[in-house]
C-alpha cells in the first residue's frame, strides 16, 4: 500500500497548487487556452496566474511570458493548451521550471494513430524523467472546487459552478466527465474536485481514486471508467478508499458485445474483460452503476448520509406514503432491489391507525392525504416508523406537494424533528416540484429522490455499500503454500494430482498397465470403479469403449481392462495407450465447473459455476480476482442463480459448501502462485457431494504458457 | 367488441357535457367542492355551470341551486362533493334530473369497510337502474383538456395546466394519477383527457380505455392500474385500442409478494394473478411498464412519433454522440435492451470518415468536439446515417449543451432538415439543459430524454410497440372442437386419453388385466415398452416395485407383469389394482411442463415451462391467455430463458417446436372450452422430441370443480 499513497501524495500540488501558469495562453476567453484563465480569475483563484505566450505582450490584461522558464514565482501546475507540434518542447520546459503537474489540453496524441503514439512515448518518458507528473494527454482538465482551482476549458463551468462539498468525481472520458458533472450539479450535489484523465500517459484513475481516498474533504468518490492499464494500482487504489471507509461507486462502461468492441476502438488499448471488473468491484465493495443517472443518484446519497451521519449496515426498510398505489409500487420495486420491507410491530401499527383509522399501517405504510388536516401525523408516523421498527432506512412518498408553498413548508416542518432525532438512517424523500423547493428541504438534511421506484434502487445500493463498509475487508486467504508446478505441459493424471496436492481433491484414483494392477487399484480405491484408456491419441474415447462405468468385481474389472484394451486398440491401431485409468464411481452430488483464466490487466481469475445448462445456455458464472479466502467463495458460491441447487433444492440433500469454499479458495492461491506459469485450468467436472462428504475433481486440464 | 363500443359511447357525456353542475359546491375555492367550481370559471369551460348548495344563496358569485332538480338548463355532468351521509339521496336526485355522468369525490364507501360497501352497492344499483354512469366513489375526477372541463379537486391544476395533445391518461388511483399527470406536465406531454377512477363503483378503467381507443384526439393511451374486476371487458378494452393502431402503455403494480398483499390491502378487493396480466398484455400488445418514468417517457415517445408520423416496426438503431464514452455506456443500454446496433455500411463509414478523420464511424457513431467547429458536420452525419443505414431509430448524445444559447440554436439549425427529411423515423436526443431550450427542440419534433441508458430502454419499448402495431392481433386458435369434459374425477389414463383426443399427443399405451393383455399391448405399442401399476391406493409405485422401465421382449414384459402384481400386493395388501399400464418407452427429447390455471378474472390461463430446475428453481414459466394459437404458442416458446435447450443447444437435435406449439394451442383451446369445468390441469412431463417426432405427453392431471 506504500506505492499507491506515495503516488497519490505527488498529486497534491496539482490539486493544491501555489501558483498556474497557462503554457498557450489566449487572449480570447472563449478558446480552450483562454477558458482557464478566465476562470481562475473570474472564480478566485488566489495563487500566482501567469499566461504564457510567446507571439504577444499581454494575454487577457495579464503580463505574457514569453516561455513558462521565465516566471519567477513558484508554477506548481502548468496548463498545456499548444498545437501539438508544440507539445513536447513546451512539456520540457514545463519540467525544466520545476513545474509539478502538467494539465495536458492538447490533443493529437495516441488518439489519432501511430506518429501520436510517438509524441505521447515521450511524454511519458518526459513525466518519468523529470518526475513532473502529467494529466491528459487529450483531457479535459480538473477542478478543486475549494481552493477555486478550475483548470479546464469545458465550458459547463461557465452555466453554474459546483456546490462545494463531499464527492470526488474521476473520469477518463472529458465529454462524459463533463455531463456528470453537470448531472450532478442540476441535482445539488456537492463536489470535491473533478478529474478527467484522457490518454492518461501518466496519472491514471487509480491514482486520482486514490488521492481522493486520502483527501480529507472527500467522503464519496464517483468514477467513470472504459478499462484499466495497471491492475495492481487500481486494486491498490480501491482497497486504500475501503480502509478509508470511503464509499465509491464507478460506472464502467462496455459490458456488452457492441459496448466492448466500441470501447477498444475508443481507448486503443487493452482493458480487461468486463466480467473480471465486476470481480475487482466485488473484492473492494465498490458499487458498479449501470447508468449515469445511478452513479449520480447513489453518489448523492452517500454524500448525504456522510455529512449527517454514517451510512446504516442494515437492509430493512419502510416505505410511508400519501398514496397507497405509489406504496404498492415502491414495495414492487423494494422486493426486486433486495430490500428487506419488515412489517411494523403490531402495536406500532395500532397506534398509527388510531392516528388515521384508515390507513394502511404493515409497510408501506399509507398514511393517506389524511395528514392535509393534521400535519403532526407525518411526524408521528415517521417518528414511530424510526422508534419502533428500527428500520434503517425510511422513504417518504410525497408525490408533487412541493408545487404548493404552503403545503410544502407545513411537511418540512413537521419532518425536520425526525430527521434531527435520527441522524444515522436514511431519510429520503421522493417528491416532484420547483429546485428551489427541494434545495428547502436538502438544506435541512433529507435527500431527495425523484421517481419512486428507482428510489428503491438507490436505496438498496446505499445500504450496500454501507453494509460493506461495515463488514470490512474480507480475510486474505490462508492456508499451505501450494505446489509449483514447471512451465511444461500436464495431462489429465498429473493435473489430477497436483491440483489435489494444491487442495482440490481429486476422485481417488490409480493408473494401471496390467489388467491385475488395474483389479489391485480397484481393490484400494473401493468399489465400485469407473476406469478409462489414458492416452493422448484417443480424444473421444467413450465413442470408441473406452470407458467403463460402474464396475462392482474383481472379475468385471479384468473384462473391462481386456475389452479396453481391445477395442482402442482396434479402433487407433498407432494410438500410444499410457495405461488405463482406475477411478472411485462418483454417483450423486451436483456438478461444478471451476476454471482459471489468466486476465491481462488483473491476472489469475477463478470462475465458478454449475455444469451443464447452467453454465453453457443460462451463462450463470461468477468470477472473483485470485488469491481470495473461505469468506469470499462462500459469497461467490451464493452468488449464483443456481445456488439452490447445492443449499437442498428440490427435496436434494444440501451439497457440501464448506468444502467447496475451501476448494474454490486452495485453487485461486494456487493459481495466484503460479500465476506466471499458468494461463489457465479447467475443473470439469467438480463434483459437490453431500454436506459432509466434500468434493471430486473428475477432470481437469492445466494450460501453461 | 359491440358490448365495450357502446360501453364507451356512454361516457362521452361525462368528457363532453353540455352542462355542469357541483353537487356540495364550496364557496372556499381551495375546498374539494371549490376547486373544480374554479377551475371550470378560470380555465374557459363554456357550457353552463351551475352550483347546488341548500344552504346558501351563492356559490364563488354563482346563483345557489337547493337541489339539481332545480335547474332548468340541461346538466350531463354532476359533481357530487357532499358528505357520504347525503351521497345516496343526493345520487337519486341527479338521476332524476336527468344527469348522465356523476363525477363521485365523497369518499367514505368500500375503503371504510362494511358499512361504506353496503353504500357503495346502493351506488351500483343507482347506476344499473337509472343509466347514469358513477364515476368513483372516492375518486379524483378527471379532466378533458380540449374543452377545459377540469372535473377535480387535484390542486396540481392550480400550478399548471396540461399542455393540449394526443396522450390520454387512466388511473384507478388518483393520488398517483395526479402524480404521473405533473410528471407528464414537467416532462412537456400533451394530454387529450386524464380520468382517475376510484372505486370504481360503476366506470372501470377497462371503459375509459375503451372510451379513449376511439375518442379521435387520443393517439396514445397511458394507465396505471391496480387490479381489474370484469377481466372480460378489460380485454375488450385493449383489443379495441389495438384494432385502432393505438399504443397502449400501462404501469401496474403488484408485482412483488409484499406488493400484491399491499394492493390487496389497499384495493379490498381480487385482482387477479399479477403474471396473468402480464398473459393480458403480451396478447394485446399493451407494454408493461415499471415505474412512474417509463410510463411517462414511454408515452411521450409514442405520442411525439404518432404527431410527426408513425411508430416503426423494426429493431434496427444508431448511435450518434459527441462523447466516445457515452457511446459506449449506450451501446451496452442497447444491447441489453434486445436493440439491433447494426453497423453503418462500409462506404458510409468512409463518408463519415472524411467529415471527421478521427470519428468512430461503426455504431454507435462518434463525430467527437469536432461537430462544434462545423455544425453541418452533425447534419451530415445524421442524414448519412438515416439515408443509407435504414435506421428505425437515431438517438443523438449531445450531452449539457442546451446550456449555451449559441450551441445550442446552432445544433437545433443542424437537425431541422434531418427531421424534416424523415418524418417517419424515431429521432430523439439525450440532453440536459434549462427547460426552455428543451422546448425549443420539441418545437421543432425532436424527442428528448434525459438518462442516456435509459433512453435505450425507451426506444426499445417504442419499437418494441410498433412492431406489435404492425403485425397487428394474433390470428384466433382453429382446429377441431375438443371434447367436453364431465364435472367428474378423472385417473390418469382417462386424463390422457381426453388430452389425446383433444390433440396433445399422450405417449402410446394400453392398460392390461393380465400378463397375456400386457404383452398384446406390448407388441401392438413396440418395443421397448414401460409398465406402471394403476391403483388409486398406491401412491408412490417405484417404491413397492410398481414401475419397470425398458422392458424389450414379450418375456421381460411376462416377468415384469407377475413381478409387479406380486410385489405390490405383498406391500399394500387391500389396494385395489386397476390393472398395469403398459406404454411406449421414451428416451431423449427435452422434458416440458404445460399447465392451466383458472384465473379468477381472466379465466383459464396456459403455463409453460421446461422440466425440473427451469420450472422448480429458476422459476422460468410464462402463461397465455386461452384460447389462442399456433403463433401465439410460438412466441411463447421461444419466450422462455432455457428455449436454447429446445433449439438445439450444447449439440443436441432441434427439438418439435411446431408440434409443441400446436399442442399448447389445442391445450388452451380445450382449457377454454371447459372453462365452466376445468379448475386445473398439469401435464408433467410432456417429452418433446427431436424435429419430426412430435411430442408426448407422459403424466396428466386434470381437475374439475
Amino acid at each position: 500500500m506504500t506505492d499507491i499513497l506515495a503516488s497519490a501524495q505527488t498529486l497534491k500540488p496539482m490539486l493544491e497548487p501555489r501558483g498556474i501558469a497557462v503554457l498557450g495562453a489566449s487572449d480570447d476567453p472563449t478558446k480552450i487556452g483562454g477558458v482557464p484563465l478566465r476562470y481562475f480569475r473570474e472564480y478566485g483563484y488566489e495563487g500566482g496566474i501567469y499566461a504564457v505566450n510567446p507571439t504577444r505582450d499581454t494575454v487577457q490584461g495579464l503580463p505574457a511570458y514569453k516561455s513558462v522558464t521565465d516566471i519567477e514565482g513558484p508554477v506548481d501546475m502548468a496548463i498545456m493548451a499548444v498545437p501539438a507540434r508544440l507539445a513536447i518542447e513546451t512539456a520540457e520546459a514545463a519540467a525544466e521550471k520545476g513545474v509539478k503537474a502538467l494539465c495536458t489540453f492538447t490533443s493529437g496524441f495516441a488518439e489519432i494513430g501511430e506518429e501520436g503514439q510517438r509524441a505521447q512515448e515521450r511524454l511519458a518518458e518526459i513525466a518519468r524523467d523529470t518526475g513532473m507528473r502529467i494529466l491528459g494527454p487529450n483531457c479535459l482538465g480538473y477542478f478543486n472546487a475549494r481552493n477555486h482551482v478550475y483548470a479546464t476549458f469545458s465550458t459547463s463551468l461557465s452555466h453554474g459552478l459546483p456546490k462545494v462539498g463531499n464527492v470526488g468525481l474521476v473520469s477518463q472520458s472529458g465529454a462524459f466527465g463533463s455531463h456528470c458533472f453537470v448531472l450532478g450539479r442540476e441535482r445539488g450535489l456537492g463536489y470535491s474536485a473533478c478529474i478527467t484523465t484522457g490518454n492518461e500517459v501518466d496519472i491514471s484513475v487509480a491514482e486520482c481514486i486514490a488521492y481522493l481516498a486520502t483527501d480529507e474533504h472527500t467522503d464519496v468518490i464517483a468514477c467513470y471508467m472504459e478499462g484499466c492499464q495497471d491492475g495492481e494500482m487500481f486494486k491498490q487504489a480501491l482497497a486504500l478508499a475501503y480502509e478509508n471507509k470511503k464509499p465509491v461507486v464507478i460506472q464502467k462502461v462496455g459490458r456488452s458485445a457492441v459496448g466492448t468492441e466500441a470501447a477498444a476502438s475508443h481507448t486503443a488499448s487493452l482493458t480487461g474483460a468486463d466480467q473480471v471488473f465486476d470481480a475487482v468491484f466485488e473484492r473492494y465493495n465498490a458499487y458498479r452503476a449501470n447508468t449515469a443517472s445511478e452513479l449520480i443518484d447513489i453518489a448523492y446519497m452517500c454524500s448525504g448520509m456522510c455529512q449527517s451521519g454514517t451510512i446504516p449496515s442494515g437492509n430493512k426498510v419502510a416505505i410511508a406514503t400519501i398514496s397507497g398505489g405509489a406504496g404498492v409500487m415502491m414495495a414492487d420495486a423494494a422486493e426486486e432491489a433486495g430490500l428487506d420491507l419488515a412489517p411494523l410491530p403490531d402495536k406500532t401499527q395500532a397506534y398509527l391507525k388510531e392516528l388515521v383509522p384508515f390507513a394502511g399501517t404493515r409497510n408501506p405504510v399509507d398514511f393517506t392525504a389524511q395528514v392535509y388536516n393534521d400535519y403532526s401525523v407525518i411526524t408521528k408516523n415517521f417518528e414511530a416508523i424510526l422508534e419502533e421498527g428500527g428500520y434503517d432506512a425510511v422513504i417518504g412518498f410525497f408525490s408533487s406537494l412541493l408545487y404548493s408553498d404552503t403545503v410544502s413548508q407545513k411537511v418540512l416542518d413537521s419532518l425536520i424533528p425526525v430527521r434531527k432525532a435520527y441522524p444515522d438512517r436514511v431519510l429520503a424523500l421522493s417528491v416532484i416540484g420547483p429546485d428551489q423547493r427541494k434545495r428547502d428541504f436538502e438544506d435541512e438534511g433529507f435527500l431527495l429522490l425523484h421517481d419512486p421506484s428507482e428510489a428503491m434502487k438507490t436505496i438498496s445500493a446505499v445500504l450496500q455499500i454501507g453494509a460493506g463498509l461495515a463488514r470490512g475487508p474480507y480475510p486474505p486467504a490462508g492456508g499451505a503454500t501450494p505446489p509449483a508446478i514447471e512451465n511444461r505441459s500436464y495431462n489429465e493424471i498429473e493435473a489430477k494430482a497436483v491440483l489435489d496436492a494444491a487442495g482440490i481433491a481429486a476422485s481417488p484414483e490409480k493408473l494401471a498397465g496390467t489388467a491385475a494392477e488395474a483389479e489391485m487399484a480397484a481393490a484400494e480405491i473401493g468399489y465400485p470403479v469407473v476406469m478409462k484408456v489414458v492416452s493422448a491419441d484417443i480424444v473421444h474415447k467413450s465413442d470408441v469403449g473406452g470407458v467403463k462405468l460402474n464396475l462392482s468385481s474383481a472379475g468385471a474389472v479384468r473384462t473391462a481392462y481386456d475389452a479396453i484394451m481391445t477395442d482402442c486398440t482396434r479402433a487407433h491401431p498407432d494410438a500410444k495407450i499410457d495405461g488405463i485409468l482406475v477411478a472411485k464411481m462418483i454417483s450423486g452430488g451436483v456438478e461444478a465447473i471451476l476454471g482459471v483464466q489468466r486476465d491481462p490487466v488483473f491476472g489469475p481469475v477463478v470462475m465458478f459455476g454449475l455444469g451443464g445448462i447452467f453454465t453453457e445456455v443460462l451463462k450463470d458464472v461468477t468470477f472473483r480476482l485470485a488469491p481470495f479466502g473461505e469468506e469470499e467463495a462462500m459469497d461467490m458460491i451464493r452468488s449464483i442463480k443456481g445456488f439452490p441447487l447445492l443449499d437442498g433444492a428440490r427435496g436434494a440433500a444440501k451439497c457440501d459448501q464448506a468444502v467447496l469454499a475451501k476448494t474454490l479458495s486452495r485453487l485461486s492461491v494456487f493459481a495466484d502462485a503460479n500465476r506466471d506459469v499458468v494461463t489457465s485450468i479447467d475443473i470439469n467436472p467438480l463434483v459437490v457431494l453431500p454436506e459432509g462428504d466434500g468434493v471430486a475433481a473428475l477432470d481437469a486440464v492445466i494450460l501453461t504458457e
